[in-house]
């Protein structure tokens, strides 16, 4: 149970370090945030593609908080546990014009309205949507929320369209629960806030949106001292190709890379890693980078939140045997 | 068994419509490729560093063939069914200046050599080797071939470390056994060809090189008929966190983007699984964009092949319950 709640008009649209926080909260406490969805309630379960027309793009990515953590300085990390998720019954994904990998191509406006459906307990399963029944086209949900971010240390309003370095709009569908991402603190007390719920996407979320949802979710903050080598979000998180099943899942860390330039991002997330296995592994950077080509993955995370792209690269824990 | 045999020697360094292929096959036959590493035997398991300082550049990368298909045309697909793999018991990762993510950054050759052991038979691994024993840093072996294309309809000699529309060097780490390849025919027999056998990589090959190895390759070759919306290479593979366990595994469609520029190779990857979706599936433009969205991923499958990158976005196959 946490002991926090933090309500959905607790919300604000840029990060910006001079934020009165919401909250004030101990490391090591948990929080329970109840989030609208990334259209700020603008969208309905009875909207239209009229909807999508009318929009007021300054209304959206609002992002619940900011939370002040005690203790946390520049240098250190935040760490966030996802320690739950709850979707509404429904969820959204909407083609806005000029917005998505492939705008150019897809100048009108659309809206498809989901029906979400929970698994029964016990299939270790979150629940599913039919994207086409007559079809026979069914998507699995693993709802994640597609922004956590903490402050940046720069002056001034930015908007939480795009992600930083210090996380905000990373649309990274494997912080789903049981997951922990690390932000770099560039501010005292962190000041961490969220949003922007998912129920399912793809790595890209290539038309701009993904299965957008109100989400009730339950985070636990806690700081990690001295982490300057964490300049970019990095990540743990299980996977498993079949989630009824843990025994056979498999644990991975992933650094990522944040740039308006699609080849920086990579080469960022690539030094990043190289960087981290120096500093947990030992490794040094010839060695780290002759590891990652062998073994690590390169995943496009997000491509559509403009100006920045979201680049990770993974590594299985499993190849680390001691 | 193959009823045909390739010799390491029958390998050429360009491709070019105008060779004289070395076999012609009738549609569905398999070959056997004995293929050299892609140095070309320049490297040893006794090779140092300084050997990578005297590489020969224009010996890399030779491909063995081309094999002439018998009734493949422009128009139609050419399918590689990915049959077996052996490699040899040693491999290599260099560091070559000027080559790879981050070459700027990393100038001095480098060289290491690989010692590659099997894994018992029954355990469903292919084998694995040691990054570094002392830190108990062990990777899982899972080889494929770097290279598998086909002529090029254009006039020409065309250097083989690019990727192309017609594949090449895909360094696509999914081809693996059992995986099958579908490239676009654009000239009359497809001229298909073969090499670069890697014992494992990740996604990106960061360095320039994965593990490079000798790789006797069996592959089954078939024609398939009027697929002319395949423009780019495209895959279908099964995926196990486990492969000991095939029952988990899960089996995913991959379409490719090949592109100079990396946001160009990811908007036509896009691009071609929209295409696909509507072909084999009967979505529209928009429903495709959509559901691409939501569940499909993007990959960085290569990014050092210059001056193309290869991207791919996957599909899973278990959304289409009919």
């Amino acid at each position: 149970m946490s002991i926090h709640t933090i309500r959905r008009d607790q919300c604000h649209l840029a990060w910006d370090k001079s934020l009165a926080p919401v909250l004030h909260i101990q490391s090591g406490e948990t929080i329970t945030f109840d989030c609208l969805d990334a259209s700020n309630g603008q969208i309905l379960p009875t909207s239209t593609s009229e909807n999508i027309q009318s929009l007021v793009f300054a209304q959206l990515d609002q992002v619940c908080g900011p939370i002040y953590v005690e203790g946390a300085l520049p240098g250190d990390a935040l760490q966030i546990d996802v320690m739950s998720l709850e979707t509404a019954d429904w969820g959204w994904t909407g083609i806005l014009p000029g917005f998505g990998l492939l705008a150019d191509e897809f100048p009108e406006p659309n809206l498809k309205i989901w029906d979400l459906k929970r698994a029964p307990s016990g299939t270790g399963e979150y629940g599913y949507t039919w994207f086409d029944e007559s079809k026979g086209i069914k998507l699995p949900l693993q709802p994640f929320m597609g922004e956590m971010g903490v402050a940046r240390g720069v002056e001034g309003q930015w908007s939480t369209i795009p992600p930083y370095n210090t996380g905000g709009n990373l649309d990274t569908k494997y912080l789903y629960e049981g997951s922990q991402l690390f932000l770099p603190v560039e501010v005292e007390g962190a000041l961490f806030s969220i949003g922007d719920g998912h129920a399912a996407q793809g790595d890209g979320e290539i038309c701009g949106t993904a299965i957008e949802t109100p989400i009730k979710v339950t985070v636990k903050l806690t700081v990690c001292k001295d982490r300057s080598h964490i300049r970019t979000p990095h990540f743990r998180f299980h996977k498993s190709s079949n989630p009824a099943k843990p025994m056979n899942s498999e644990e991975f860390y992933c650094v990522t890379g944040i740039d308006p330039d699609l080849r920086e991002a990579t080469r960022s997330a690539a030094r990043n890693m190289i960087e981290f296995l120096g500093a947990e592994h030992g490794l040094s950077r010839v060695e780290a980078y002759m590891l990652c080509s062998v073994v690590a993955d390169l995943k496009m995370l997000e491509v559509v939140d403009m100006p920045n792209y979201a680049i990770g690269m993974m590594i299985p824990r499993s190849i680390f045997t001691q």
